[in-house]
Formats: C-alpha cells, structure tokens, sequence
C-alpha cells in the first residue's frame, strides 16, 4: 500500500522549505501569532494540499522545474486552507482536530478569528503579488466557495429533504474548490491551454470530492484514535453525509429520528443501525470510487515523470484510507 | 457648520444606489447572513469611506461621470471596511458600536466570524473582477494592514512605553489604510499620473489620521450618548492614544497607573486628572489640524467641481466633530 511519504517523494524538498518559510512568515513580529502558527504548522497533517500543488507544478513543466510563482502559489493554498479551518473550528466549536486541540480551544476564540483573519489577508496580498488576474480570480473564487460552503453546511444542518446534489456542491465549496482552483492556476501560471487547465481544474475537483466522500465515509466506520476526532461526530451534529443521504433514499424511517434532531433516548443508535443494515456505506464507497476514477482518467496526457507517476497513484491512495 | 448630508449632496444618489446593492448582495440566498447584513447596513455609520471613494472619482473625471468600475471600488471599500469591524468587535468583545448592538452580541460569535468572512470573501472577489491589478495589490495590503493594526493594537495594550510612531502606525493600519489606497486605487482606474496618485493617497492618509486622532480626543472629552459607547473605554480597555501619549511625556507618573493595569481603587480617574491637568487634549488637537491641513492642501490641483467643493470641506468637518 502507497504512504503519503512516497506519494510526496518527488516534491519532498520542495515541501519542507515550504513550511519552514510558512513558519516564518507568520509568526514574524507577533508574538500572539507566532505560538498560533507553530501550533498550526506543527500540527502534522499530510500536507497534500501544497503537495498536489507542487507534484502537479512539476509534471507540467517540461524540464520538470519548479518556478519561484509554483512554489508561491503552493504556500497560498496552504495560507488559504489553514486560515478557513481556523476559523470553520470557531464555527463549529470544534474542540480537536486530528487529535489536536483546535487553535481556539488551546488559546481562545479572539486569537483564532484574528489568526484566521492574518493569514487570509497574507493569502490575498501574496496571491495579488503573483501578478496574474487569472490566478488571482481562480483563488478569490476558492474564498468566496469556503465562507459560502461553511454557510451552507449550517443551513443545512438535520434537513433530511436535502438533496444529493446540495450535498455536492457543499462538499465542492468546502473541499473540492480549493484543489480544483489551485491546480488550473499551476496550469495558468505555465501558459498551458486552455483544455488542459480544464482536465488539471477536473482531476483537482475529482480528487478533492472522492477524498470528502472518503472523510464522509470515515466519519461512520473509523474509530475515535483513527479520525483525532469522535467517530459519527457530522450525523450526531446534524451534518448529513453521503452515507445518510443514501440511507435514507432506502428507509424513509431515517427521517423522521433526524429531523426530531436526535432528541428521543437512543435516536444516535437507531439512526447508526439503518446506515449500517443499509447498503448506504457500500453505495458511498462506489462514489468515491468514482470520482477516484474520473481524476485518474484526466490526467492520463501529462508526459512520464516521477511527478506524474505520484499523481497517478493518489486516487487510489485516497481509497485506500478506507481499508 | 457644515453637516455629513451637505457633504456627501454631490454623490448623494451615488450613495443610497451603492447601499442597497450592497443589503441586496449580501443577504443573498442566506438566511442567517440576511439578518445580519441587515442589521450591519441599517446601524447608520455615516457612510463616509464609499463616500470620499465617491466623491473623489467624480472630482477626478473630466466630466465628473461616475464609471461602473468606480462604483464597485467604493461598494469594495465598504464591504472591507464592514467585514473587519465585525471581526474587531469579536476581538475587542465589544457590545456596541455607535449605540447598535454588535453582531457577535446581536447574534453570536459564529454568525460574526462567519459574516465578516462573507463579505471579505465578497470582497476579494469584486475586486479581483476589477480587472486590473495595481488596485488589487492596494486593496490586498490594506486587508494586511487591517489585520496587522488589530494586532498591533493587541500588542500594545497598557504599554506606557511605546513610542508615538507606533501609535501612528496602528493608526495608519487601522484606519487611514484603506481611505488611503482606495484613493488611489480611484486614481488608478482614471489612469492618472504617479504625482496625482501620490497626492489622492496623501489626502486619504492624512484624512484618516486626522480622524483617527478626533475619535482618540473625543473618547476623552465626549460622553456615552454621543460616542454612543461608553467614554474613556480606550483609555480603560489599555489602548494608549494621542492623548495619553502626550500626558506621559509631560507627567511620567502616568506610566506606573498604566502599567499596573488600573489595578488600584481610584486608578482610572488619577489617571484621567493627570491627561486633563495637562497640555495632551490641546496638543492632540494640533496634532489633528495638522493632518487636516495637510489632507486640504493636497487635492488643491483637482479642477473646480460640486465634488471638489465637499473634499475641501471635509478636513474642517473632521475637525468639527470636536467643537
């Protein structure tokens, strides 16, 4: 089974001169800041965000380079990333993340929301230091999809009668968008034309759905130490995934315990045992599966490099957190 | 003496237009972030900043038109200029603001987090559709500089040892930044000269310190009603301005008060009599005049308009709101 360390190998170096400049650029001159940021930044994580970045950055270049704007842009995504976490956790009251205390639990919610703030405002001024109007209009969607995503995953919230495709474009807003974009604006920034920054935009957008669906899936049949997180936290907060809303297309029963928002004595069990005497989780692995596909097929024209041999394997590796 | 209304005749309809499509573009679609919008662009605010970006597109144009692209840079200024209070009031926890609830108070900590985000992400995006480049490097510095004057602001709570520039400079971050840049930003989609834009940057710099300097007076000399916030709340929250400055050069027995964080029976009113007993209230108001006058003499080239007339009148009413 591939690990994430192989899968990054060919931007190994790349990536960590990436993060010790992060480190730094953040922290720089505040002290508030700086214990946030190397909470933040040592918080592990797999880094595959600027990783896909950088791998895609490499393989599209004939010479296999990596400009100074690739490597910039990578570092944007991940500002951008960590910046709407920071705050989606003060959102959401979230107390851990990946088994780690979220930044406002472990110093308070004024730190997050002016960290969040401090790194989004570096994103958008080094974004419009790579000075291409594409670029910046690629990301500043990637903006609006994150704020709007988190919004609509509130609205959202015990609504058994939302649809499969509300559900989509949630996790397209929150996940998929950033990936997508980020991977046209590597395509953008080597001149690439104009059907292959749509095949990078789609394997960017595939990637990033099939890893939801995955995180979605998890949510159900990993336990506590697996996910840093307590198991079947989105269903028991109101946050209706894949495997929920296929479970309720077979036992309309579902409904009716969700919509009462879990409020009767053993509603959470009830609702976990109709998710798995259904066929909910084995439909929601066939998704993903799918959209795992669709990435691998978009990118089958980039020439032979070790770069593109990593993001031929990522699809499947994404799958293979589910085993 | 002249009043907001008399000033703001020349763009008058310019104004109302730009307000309502800002209440109609934000409450868009979510219902959460609908009442919000709704009570952050009802609460008044004298609307001052799309204003002068208003004003100064007319004044600037030949013949005093109003183009599509100037309108949306002040909905832009207003947009940035409304996302960061929301966030600052999550910060500073404050309950009000010109005698309207907060939204964080109003509703919650994470609708503010949530719809400061909003319309920052509004923001980045409008102004990246702009079209043009040097106004999203101006715009996306002042969002640095907004966050940074927040945390600099945090920095220096209760230090009596900090220098006026790092007053001015807090001050230049929190407030003059962005009437600054969007000056020129104005400029730039004119395509004025480097001089001109030099000078319309000059005149919202020192527009915005002067008024930076005002409110630091008036939190001294003014009372609950019309600060609508409760009076020396700066002074008590630790947020050393002109005023307290200017006393602790003169009397450095201040400097232990402060320190000890007021922590004494009787601290803030020794503290009170000692600015008042001394030249600080009278020396802040030079300090205030100065950058007026120097805000009037830089725009003296403009070619005579109803729009000039209210951007000359503008330091006198800055100026006005002392007496």
């Amino acid at each position: 089974m591939t690990t994430v360390t192989e899968l990054l190998l060919p931007v190994e170096k790349d990536l960590e001169l990436l993060l010790s400049d992060l480190r730094s650029l953040i922290g720089a001159g505040h002290p508030i800041l700086q214990a946030a940021a190397e909470h933040l930044f040592s918080a592990g994580g797999k880094r595959l965000r600027p990783g896909i970045v950088l791998l895609i950055s490499r393989a599209i270049d004939e010479k296999s380079h990596l400009s100074e704007r690739h490597k910039r842009l990578a570092e944007i995504t991940e500002m951008i990333h960590t910046a709407s976490l920071v705050h989606d956790d003060v959102v959401d009251q979230a107390s851990t993340r990946r088994g780690v205390e979220t930044v406002h639990s472990r110093f308070n919610h004024r730190v997050a929301v002016l960290a969040g703030d401090f790194l989004f405002a570096q994103s958008s001024w080094h974004l419009a230091n790579l000075d291409n109007l594409d670029v910046v209009k690629l990301l500043s969607r990637v903006i609006m999809d994150l704020a709007d995503g988190e919004i609509k995953q509130g609205l959202f919230r015990f609504d058994s009668c939302q649809t499969f495709s509300t559900y989509l474009e949630k996790s397209y807003c929150k996940t998929a968008s950033l990936i997508a974009n980020s991977c046209r604006a590597a395509g953008v920034l080597t001149n690439l034309d104009g059907s292959r920054l749509d095949s990078l935009y789609h394997f960017g957008k595939q990637i990033g759905l099939a890893f939801q669906v995955v995180d979605d899936i998890l949510d159900f049949t990993g336990n506590d130490e697996q996910l840093g997180k307590p198991a079947v936290s989105d269903l028991a907060s109101g946050y209706l995934t894949a495997p929920v809303l296929y479970a309720l297309e077979e036992n309309p029963k579902l409904s009716e315990i969700i919509q009462r928002e879990f409020s009767q004595e053993g509603d959470l069990e009830k609702a976990l045992d109709i998710v798995y005497s259904s066929k909910a989780i084995e439909l929601s692995r066939t998704l993903a599966n799918n959209f795992a596909n669709e990435a691998y097929d978009s990118i089958s024209w980039l020439p032979e490099s070790p770069s593109k041999e990593s993001l031929l394997k990522l699809p499947e590796y994404v799958l293979s957190r589910l085993y």
